[in-house]
């Protein structure tokens, strides 16, 4: 137990994805895949909605803006774009914030 | 740069706060506080809406779900609850997710 971490981070997003009927699965495997090592990148966290079986909620925390921005230009990101897009049915929320307060325990 | 840790996890929430007009920064700084050390907590993250000027988004990852309900009962927890409340307009969001990838950066 504990908290190795408590930080200040000054970049974040916040969306609800709604994959195409069915798609769910396959859409998250593709951007969990894509995501892994992205410089810059603090928190990227992809849940399931319990209730609405075909979105998809992410959480991001960056460095900063520049590090967002710059990550949608890497090879492995791209690709996964390029694969996921088919399987996006829409963007329900998608939000810019500001991360003030982080607990992270790891392990 | 680098990413410690990356895991399956099993029980989340999504939500978005409106504070009282002006008093988001004070909540803010109130939820920090009192979530700090939560038994069974992997992440508690709290961010400002950068464009809703009274909106906070707070995303959790959980252990399992007994966890989350049992620190409802932590007296830093309740105490949180207590001294916030007065603060709290609202609660625009609030889902119950299952998160599927986590890629948490340390330090």
């Amino acid at each position: 137990g504990g908290f190795a971490m408590e930080d200040q981070v000054p970049f974040g997003m916040i969306g609800k994805m709604k994959a195409q009927p069915g798609k769910r699965a396959e859409l998250i495997a593709i951007l969990a895949a894509g995501t892994g090592t992205m410089p810059g990148c603090r928190v990227y966290l992809i849940a399931e909605d319990a209730k609405d079986t075909d979105a998809i909620w992410i959480t991001e925390v960056w460095d900063d803006a520049a590090s967002h921005k710059a990550s949608l230009e890497l090879p492995t990101v791209r690709e996964a774009i390029a694969k996921g897009r088919p399987l996006i049915a829409g963007f329900e929320i998608s939000v810019e914030t500001k991360p003030v307060s982080s607990h992270l325990r790891h392990g």
